[in-house]
């Protein structure tokens, strides 16, 4: 038997959205209201009931974890978002190129951004560069978008229990980082992060970059500010807790992120953008091909809300069609669904109308062979409200593997 | 975009209350059913499924406090539902007047209740002239019904980890309050609450209440006997986490309680008694003109509850049948829908048939903008049970203030 969960990011919507309807009941979706009439719809609580999630908590919360438990910040799933490798234990850091002129010895913080640079990714290569192996320590940066970026530290003997360089304020020095309790873990680690921010300065006062910047009259980026201290927590990979090969299709890197935290593969899709423009049929093939050689496929399709971000309802419910036959309709042309369980969901609510994350539940459909089917003929928010399963908080990944049958039994 | 959530104390019911119907069910609610044909019910189990709900830790819960994590004993809220100002790490007993005898240098308790005197509020006086301030503590007591009353401790390095100077039975000394724990903070507590009662013990021993009493023939009120240290948790106020601005009209001292330590502002309405005879009417118009001002208004309700203590179903019903015509005719006709977001729930079931606080699951109604529509074409428990909002445990502020697109993500 085997798995399949596909997310479609933002999925929910309100009546708001398209006067009267979401978008989701405005679209046209064959295949999906198909797998509806088979199986069964329940509405979930991303998190709990009332509470906005972000998209690295919800997904957590769907894997099976509790968020108020690993969610440790925004460092170390920033870092994940932006592709980076992310391992238990690892300290994370939020960074920002910032402009610093040196007065009296101090560096005084003159603009916090830099000026939002674009050069980012051209001034990453030489903060790489940085030598902190005399530290005992192993570090990794990289720049996101304008002045962002993140450092992730790996090594023994690190705490996430340090103050913040960033002074959150200009006219004033770069902070020096310090212990936040009484430990040599954080002791070393502050210590690590000030000759970390020294050294950042030394390759970046004088970079080409730099040196063009402050040729065209810009605020150079000559400093790194670290903030938001967070310890990558422990995730029992999935793939352990119920013995089975995951994989993971998405195109957004926080996608990737959670599912390699959680133990799944990351597979290369071509086509598979994150966004509008993505090769949904492409994907589906992907999952297909994965199907064969693993037990639990994720699949994460990030367009929906990106349409409900920009607040474009009639974007979001073409979009929800393309889901429906290009995803669905090329994904059920090769599934046997005697020998799978399928799930398909959102991550959360993001209604045109707002254009913004929301709490309220997401609409859940689960089809194959376990499942008892319920009277829904369609799939849809309301359909969702009257569906077999209820409503529940999350836990789609354990709920779908336990279908399968895998998993141990928790108790005698 | 405001909000309201209005409880009805105790509004749910069973079929044994009305020969195979809730009060709530027999009820005429014309205005009631047409908010739940243009919005949505549900189903929520107050605490949790199977949980017997205070009205304290009910609406603990229905704010989105987790009970088991602030609910440290009855001390605080009893404090909270007499009136008192309770603050966060304020140290609560509750207290009853006693009579004791000295006999060999003790003080021997013969009766718990001291005949359950009805002279609380004249001995209150006497007891709150008291001065600890050589002991570096602040207090307040309050006189409640009969014998009943609540006593607060305010200072720095105070701990509820102490016995009770209770001894919880006749014919024994009053007993010294102990440490319970190794901290100085419990010491110094127990040495306060022994002080304490030997001087309370002298301005009660003599006190003109006492000696007409005794001249009577009837045990006095000459000591008072602690029990149940309770800590004031901090509650996050609601008001700060959704940036919002908040009021409460409520007729009973805990519900009022409950909501000052949420955040919310208390109002006072003429015709709010707390019971069966109070002005509907009037508490509609109050919270018209409070959602002018405010951003989340909580209007409380308690006639249901009465009248299902009483074991009165008929009384129940008529006072369902005041709360739609007189309570929410007055406020639709002066509400925009199309602004506004509504609950109309109850804070635990108190059917007649028992007379008692049940774990069954309360009706509940969404009404406004961003509400999905269901099918329900009135409003009770059986249609909720079918509703479109399915079923959860407690937090119908923070869903209320979420539809609202109040308060902020958890993640990113």
């Amino acid at each position: 038997m085997r798995a399949i969960l596909v997310i479609a990011d933002g999925l929910g919507g309100r009546p708001t959205d398209m006067g009267g309807a979401t978008c989701l009941e405005r679209a046209r979706t064959p295949n999906l209201d198909e797998l509806a009439r088979k199986g069964a719809l329940g509405l979930m609580d991303p998190i709990a009931p009332g509470v906005r999630p972000g998209s690295d908590t919800s997904h957590l919360s769907i894997f099976g974890y509790d968020p108020y438990r690993v969610y440790t910040g925004r460092g170390a799933f920033e870092a994940l978002g932006i592709g980076m490798d992310v391992r238990s234990g690892d300290v994370c850091f939020r960074a920002n190129f910032a402009t610093v002129e040196e007065r009296n010895g101090e560096l005084i913080v003159v603009d916090r951004r830099a000026g939002r640079l674009s050069e980012g990714k051209e001034l990453e290569g030489a903060i790489n560069e940085i030598d902190l192996s005399d530290l005992g320590v192993e570090f990794s940066f990289r720049a996101s978008t304008e002045h962002r970026g993140a450092l992730v530290l790996r090594g023994k003997g690190l705490s996430a229990a340090v103050s913040d360089t960033d002074p959150h304020e200009t006219g004033v020095a770069l902070h020096e980082a310090k212990a936040l309790e009484d430990s040599e873990a954080a002791r070393r680690t502050a210590e690590i992060l000030n000759e970390f921010s020294r050294r950042a300065y030394q390759v970046l006062r004088d970079h080409p970059v730099n040196r063009r910047r402050q040729g065209e009259g810009k605020p150079p980026g000559n400093a790194l500010l670290l903030r938001g201290a967070a310890l990558m927590p422990h995730l029992e990979p999935i793939t352990n807790k119920y013995g089975i090969r995951g994989a993971c299709i998405a195109g957004g890197a926080l996608y990737k992120g959670v599912a390699r935290a959680a133990g799944l593969e990351v597979l290369s899709v071509p086509g598979a953008t994150g966004d509008l423009r993505t090769d949904l049929a492409s994907k589906a093939r992907a999952a297909l091909e994965a199907l064969e050689s693993y037990d639990f496929v994720f699949v994460h399709i990030k367009g929906t809300d990106n349409a409900g971000h920009d607040g474009d309802a009639e974007a979001k419910r073409a979009f929800i069609e393309r889901i429906d036959s290009e995803f669905f309709g090329t994904l059920l042309s090769g599934l046997d669904m005697g020998q799978i369980h399928l799930c398909f969901s959102g991550d959360h609510t993001t209604p045109p109308a707002t254009g913004e994350h929301t709490a309220d539940p997401v609409p859940v459909l689960f089809a194959g062979p376990a499942i008892r089917p319920d009277k829904c003929e369609k799939f849809s928010e309301r359909a969702a409200g009257e569906g077999g399963l209820g409503r529940f908080s999350g836990r789609l990944v354990p709920q779908l593997l336990s279908y399968c049958d895998f998993g141990e039994k928790f108790g005698a």
